[in-house]
């Protein structure tokens, strides 16, 4: 953690190199606030005048010169009106001045060089600890101040910072080769959902061809969670606040959450989550604890109102189609459904050859009081927690202490893709806060009523989200089980259409999924845009395959075919569809 | 027709006969409307003191001798002053007589014996037409002066009318039917779905159990409809009130929608209907007449703002999951498309014994201008439909003129349940005009940007009152393919829970839905259970069971278990799944 703490003070860093270099370049320009991010950082400000991509080379420079000079970094606690008075040019500075005097924080001041900036702290001691080759600009971009919509519009350039020049390269391939699998660009090429105007941003329709993949991942899940006696429900995406304020969820979502408005009764809200409804078809009659475990699962749509600016594709969406379970168990069960659920998820990424990295989530121990339940509550399914990981022969996994929701501890599941970002993918989070909030109960073997344990599982995380990372993973280049077309028949003219369609037919009744491409174009046309629809076999028919019993099968990637006795291919392809390869 | 003239004019003479017994036996009551409805008739007023069910012995008799004496009704057309001095004691009367003179329309007093009452007539001659063993009154009710919740309550006394004591009695009888099979009532028992005031009235949360049927039907629907070249498609049940504005839905569906509010950009509505939606994806791209019909099907979630008041478990819900599918072709593919679509309606109502009847409805020719479209559009439509209706031997239909939608002619397939009910089951709609609206085209064989036609199909219509339907139709007693628990296994002690499990693991591991009762309780309560959830089978295991390898079987409906080996029966339960039995 030591090497993470250090790039991030590299990355704080370069924020007030870039602040520097804006003053120097561009005098006049005021400074709001410039962060260290993941692989970088980012610097807000007014500048005198408006500043686009062309100026990041000259900035860059700038900023190159003066880190290779070495100046050191020196903070110094002041007064406030000694911060006032050093930042008089810088507005927004002097609102955060305002605050911190409000709060009665202490004020700190960081000189570097000819340059003064108002700061908490965290930074390297001397530039020349930054090598100035590791450091380069992307973009600007336009951001509110505070984030807010009603605040004046600031601009601000990101930049990325690594402790090498290797890595910062690394990173720039990463980034050309995520920018060609452009899930947004990938998915228009395969048709596989669109966006319209007329039903509203973030919320996409997916086309057949995107349904089938949706389908895909539906019966996978059904299929491996159904042993392991999961029940499918179907609950309306409506609910009344009050299952919100009752469940806690209100206050945390409340202002992502649509509100519903009929002519009638009371208001509704579309639901953000599906828990509490859930948890209503358990409160729905008396359990015992022979009932439990009780495993709802469904996936569903639910909503939220996302920041129309933060909608991107399918990665940022407002209607969420999620992989929905809630486990409604005694405490010692807990663990034998984690270790289920961990089971499942496995086997879901093992398809796509994603290895996953658990990290457990606990409580903060010095802040008992952001928690509810007992202490021995958390201890306790903390410390089932940390079993499963051992059971499971996991030795080293990530500890986020703090990390725990309000409500319980939690395992996640992250995994990298195939240009190595990091992804997190599934979820398992213990709740003793709902079963309390809406009275769950169960009767114990001692005939008393007690709460039971809820378990929060989701496997894909969102479908659109997943249906994104596997598109950039696969760079659109699905396995056969998930392509949404498995086989192009590709007819050399208008007389080979009608053998093309009894061979689709053929191909159909076996359950596989296939497109004949009846256009009026050259062989080579259609060709093209199968490879690029990344279909995994395309098949030309023309004279002799009519008269043979053998076809010529192209694989995806390959640029030559190869002739296979029909029944042959045939038992080929279902082999594959069967153990989803 | 004539006939159906006549009891309706038996009814409403009936509604008038009602009025005048209140009058007589509670003078001071105010009248307001009364007409005639299915099966018989109502009145509403507003009584001098409260009336109960204890009251209709009473009232009814007061009928029956007016009826009996024979009094010949005759109308007169009156002044307005004339009808005011006439309805005086009537202020709901007055205000209807207000109304007319607006409107300048004719007003009639109808005289019977010693009542005169406001009228607009169809009624019979002499109340000697009327048996007045054939009339009965059934419940008072509240009812809404003119349906409007700010306007007074009043008292309501519904009866049923019918030409002979044969008639009520078979009516009354199938009442009796029907209340036993009241799906509210079998639904709990079956625990099928529940409703939480947490959630909202009007939306349904289907139990695990539910779930099962609803998923049955889900998976019986793909299954029929995907030979014909059904595709699936998802969409978000989120758009813009601009997308119903274009569609041509928002006048008539204003009132029903859902208003939804978000806290950035524009307003949205949750979608009261997802042809708008299918047609988004329809228009995504350009489309060739080579490529139609294209043919988008959901099984989805759309929301209706009902009157409370009209909610009424599920045969009128908020939340309508329906089997919805948008055909997207060219006109002279109409007629394939709904012999297809009749086919498949035809397959799953033969699976509940349900005999469909079609109704043909097309434009009043008297009034082209409520219809949009050409003429020749319209002829060659409802020529196509017809055609539709010779080529399956259909020789008798209801043709209903002027029933058609303002978009287009239709079929809706009707059925008779078990107890004598008609209820609309499947309807497929011909629609000219949201093409037009949502500008969808297609490249024709010239190379000429047209419309294509959309059909609207729906087979189960919505799965909530498809569920109703069976539930009522059935009595609770599904076929096997249908039933949540297909087997019960009821353990007679502790010590043979063991061997049920096994067991009902091996029925499990064939697909076969199993429930193992391991309630400390006798085995004639384990049977009583599920005798009243109408289990197909039950299977009682005590020690002999465990020994050897036959199950004593016994079927639902019957009071005796018959040995059956146990590999057999798991072929005949398997048989009876696949077969739809």
């Amino acid at each position: 953690m030591e090497n993470a703490q250090h790039v991030e003070n590299i990355r704080h860093t370069c924020a007030h190199v870039l602040a520097r270099s804006m003053l120097k370049l561009f005098p006049g320009t005021k400074l709001a606030i410039g962060p260290a991010i993941e692989h970088g950082f980012y610097q807000d400000f007014e500048p005198p005048r408006p500043i686009t991509d062309k100026d990041l080379a000259a900035i860059e420079k700038e900023m190159r010169k003066f880190l290779a000079h070495g100046h050191g970094m020196t903070g110094e606690k002041v007064s406030v009106k000694e911060a006032r008075e050093s930042q008089k040019p810088h507005p927004y500075k002097l609102e955060i001045i305002d605050e911190l005097e409000q709060e009665g924080k202490d004020i700190t001041l960081y000189t570097m060089g000819d340059f003064v900036d108002l700061c908490r702290g965290g930074h390297v001691e001397n530039t020349k600890e930054i090598n100035p080759k590791a450091v380069k600009l992307t973009k600007v971009a336009g951001a509110y101040w505070r984030g807010d919509e009603k605040k004046p519009m600031l601009t601000r350039i990101y930049g990325l910072a690594f402790e090498t020049p290797e890595e910062l390269k690394a990173h720039m391939t990463m980034l050309a080769e995520a920018e060609k699998r452009d899930h947004r660009k990938i998915g228009k090429e395969l048709d596989l959902f669109v966006f319209s105007e007329l039903v509203g941003s973030g919320l996409p329709l997916f086309t057949p061809r995107g349904t089938v993949i949706l389908s895909e991942f539906t019966k996978l899940i059904y299929e491996l969670q159904e042993p392991h006696g999961y029940l499918r429900v179907d609950i309306p995406h409506l609910a009344k606040p009050e299952l919100y304020k009752r469940s806690g969820h209100w206050d945390k979502f409340k202002d992502d959450i649509f509100h519903v408005r009929g002519k009638h009764d009371s208001e509704f809200v579309l639901k953000p989550m599906n828990c509490p409804h859930h948890a209503q078809i358990y409160a729905s009659r008396p359990r015992s604890y022979r009932d439990l475990p009780l495993r709802y699962a469904e996936i569903t749509k639910m909503y939220r109102d996302e920041n129309p600016g933060q909608l991107q594709g399918l990665s940022r969406v407002r209607s969420i189609t999620i992989d929905d379970a809630h486990v409604f168990c005694r405490p010692d069960q807990i663990h034998n459904e984690v270790m289920n659920m961990i089971d499942i998820a496995e086997a879901v990424y093992k398809l796509y050859n994603i290895k996953l990295t658990p990290i457990l989530s606990v409580r903060d121990p010095k802040t008992p009081e952001k928690y509810l339940g007992t202490d021995e509550g958390w201890a306790s399914a903390e410390a089932t927690l940390k079993k499963v990981l051992k059971d499971r022969g996991i030795k080293t996994f990530d500890l986020d202490t703090g990390g725990a929701a309000f409500y319980g501890p939690k395992i996640d599941l992250s995994g990298i893709d195939a240009i190595g970002r990091k992804w997190q993918l599934a979820t398992f989070q213990i709740d003793f806060n709902q079963p309390e909030g809406l009275d769950l109960t169960y009767v114990d073997e001692r005939g008393k009523e007690v709460r039971p344990v809820m378990i929060h599982r989701a496997l894909l995380g969102s479908m659109e989200r997943h249906l994104m990372v596997l598109l950039e993973h696969f760079a659109g280049a699905f396995p056969v089980w998930l392509s949404p077309v498995q086989i192009a028949l590709l007819p050399l003219s208008e007389k080979h259409i009608d053998f093309a369609r009894t061979l689709s037919q053929e191909f159909k009744s076996h359950g596989v999924r296939v497109d004949v491409d009846e256009n009026n174009e050259t062989v080579g046309n259609k060709i093209r845009k199968a490879v690029k629809q990344k279909v995994p076999y395309l098949i030309v028919l023309g004279d002799k395959e009519v008269k043979s019993g053998s076809l010529p099968i192209r694989s995806r990637g390959s640029k030559e075919s190869h002739e296979m006795v029909k029944n042959d291919f045939i038992k080929k392809v279902l082999e594959e569809i069967k153990e989803r390869k």
